[in-house]
């Protein structure tokens, strides 16, 4: 019996590389690598595991010409998945993993055409975003980022204290609104009630009706979770906005300058979801006007090329993070793992870890 | 009937001028302006209030000049309240008000000699401090100081993604050591609980015994809250370890290079109470040592003296900010006001709002 080619487009984690070797009696494992290794010393100091890594994301041609006859795929956010790639792969193609929660990335009508089965991570990577989420919050608010970076251009001693300097607005008491209110947001929502909110508002893709789902119990809290009837409300009354929802040509540029208008000026906005979610040019403006408070980004338009003098990092009151928000050892493992783990059940025919539903 | 002498050594926000302004048939107001004022802009965008202050601390010469035949103190953390300064006064002085919850810039044994009531602040800041604390705590796991200045040195584009890339420890499972379990130790603790940790350990002056008070009924919780046995046990168990004592003679250094020893090499230290509780050298040298994950300071030894090649900003994994724990418009305006009124209260004879039992 001939074994079936899987195409790998980055080196995983230790555990998940060992899952996957021990099928290699019965799979042709073709996995990326570019000449140069990354040099950057890995933060793994928990297991004595040495890693290495290809120093650039997996080449389109390269992966073009290497998927021919694949029957199996496990994919990073960097490769888009289109009627091109899935052409050249062949009609054997049956399943494909994604080393992410969202599927921007991918053509879905395409794949639900060929029958191609898409497994994906969900829910392990939700209390490290949330996490994220939180810390945003709260250095936009405190104005970190600020604050580190005078610090650490040896400013400190120039700073004459005051009893309003470097001070921010206090969470305790805010409206915390939610531009998508899934399980990230849900988990953000949880971790921030012990802060003193007064209470929290969120829209979904339909506006005025309710999330389908309630993860964390956290309608049955005294703190108010209230659904508003549009994005002007939503605008308008947070103190705090959390963009948690999934990209779509819907949500593009959602956050725009008619909405930052509507904005607070006390407000501060946090995006631990896709960067085209907001209007870039729009944020740089409304920090530039001081229409709002600060911003925390943990990711953005363009992302990752974002040269030193892009304009949003000119801006003070905006922290700008380079998409870590599912950047936890423990977390990064359990996706490695579970991603595997969708491909392998995808192509035993087996019930994946998390299946997209096409 | 003569005026009494009350010496205030900053600008006080709006509201507390107003305050003490009022009294000003009763007394004569004496305020240290340096000849510049700050230019740093207000963040105060709440209300239309314009706000200038000193661009230096008040200096030790003026307050000792002034201070002579004052009624009435109203001081700042970089105030030092001495033998020398009290006998400056006179007999006289009777009430003196500090604009921090720390007491550690004032000789309490010379006050208690001469019959001086003392007032400070406590409960209004935990909340803001607590806020910060868990900010720091999530920046040093999730290496926010790292990650930022890559970002904002324009360094993204060249960051290869591999599924380790800037990764930390997670916080969830974590257990979280307190050095002091007082209210703001007990506030942090009650906004970590939602983030999924384990458990929480703590030490206060008499080891092994535990905590007077429960603010926050935080030991009814399902998560374990325990007291633990000595220093060696706090520093061997703690993933995450907050700084949260008073500044004593006994607490200085009390985190050393013996502590850093003991500690996992994953875990994080946070201080957000005095910075000379922690050796900052041994600090230095556990962090280059890859001895400890990484650190967050809102205080550091000889602050605010700290130049742009101290040895610590020299570290990527350790996040220094300039002593903003309380730093938000509603507490700092809070902070004035109960400052205000406790002088107020002191020179009538009167409750005030926070007593220091000397």
């Amino acid at each position: 019996m001939s074994k079936s080619k899987v195409v790998v487009t980055r080196n995983l984690v230790l555990e998940a590389k060992r899952l996957l070797d021990a099928r290699a009696d019965q799979l042709e494992i073709v996995q990326w690598h570019s000449d140069k290794v990354g040099t950057e010393a890995s933060p793994h100091i928990w297991k004595a595991q040495v890693l290495t890594f290809p120093s650039k994301p997996c080449e389109r041609s390269w992966l073009l010409e290497n998927v021919a006859g694949a029957s199996g795929l496990l994919v990073m956010v960097s490769d888009r998945i289109d009627e091109e790639l899935l052409n050249a792969a062949g009609t054997q193609l049956k399943a494909m993993a994604t080393f992410t929660a969202g599927t921007d990335h991918i053509d879905l009508a395409a794949l639900k055409k060929r029958n191609i089965r898409l497994g994906c991570i969900t829910d392990c990577l939700s209390d490290a975003v949330a996490d994220l989420a939180v810390m945003l919050v709260l250095m936009a608010q405190r104005r970190a980022g600020e604050a580190m970076t005078r610090v650490s251009r040896g400013q400190w001693p120039q700073m004459p204290w005051h009893p309003l300097l470097m001070a921010g607005p206090q969470i305790r008491g805010a409206t915390v609104g939610f531009l998508g209110f899934g399980r990230i947001s849900q988990a953000t929502l949880k971790r921030l009630i012990a802060f003193g909110i007064e209470r929290a508002i969120y829209i979904t893709s339909m506006p005025g009706k309710p999330a389908r789902n309630d993860h964390y119990g956290l309608l049955g809290r005294a703190t108010p979770v209230n659904v508003v009837r549009d994005l002007d409300q939503l605008a308008s009354e947070s103190d705090v906005l959390i963009v948690g929802c999934a990209l779509t040509p819907q949500t593009k540029h959602l956050i725009d300058a008619n909405f930052f208008g509507k904005m607070k000026r006390t407000a501060v906005v946090v995006n631990i979801a896709r960067g085209p979610v907001i209007d870039t040019n729009a944020l740089v403006e409304a920090l530039d006007q001081q229409a709002i408070f600060g911003a925390g980004l943990d990711v953005i338009e363009d992302e990752p090329n974002i040269p030193a003098d892009h304009p949003i990092l000119k801006q003070p009151r905006c922290v700008v993070l380079p998409h870590i928000g599912s950047a936890t050892v423990q977390t990064r493992e359990q996706m490695a793992m579970e991603s595997v783990q969708n491909l392998l059940a995808g192509l035993a025919g087996e019930a994946m870890v998390n299946e997209w539903k096409l």
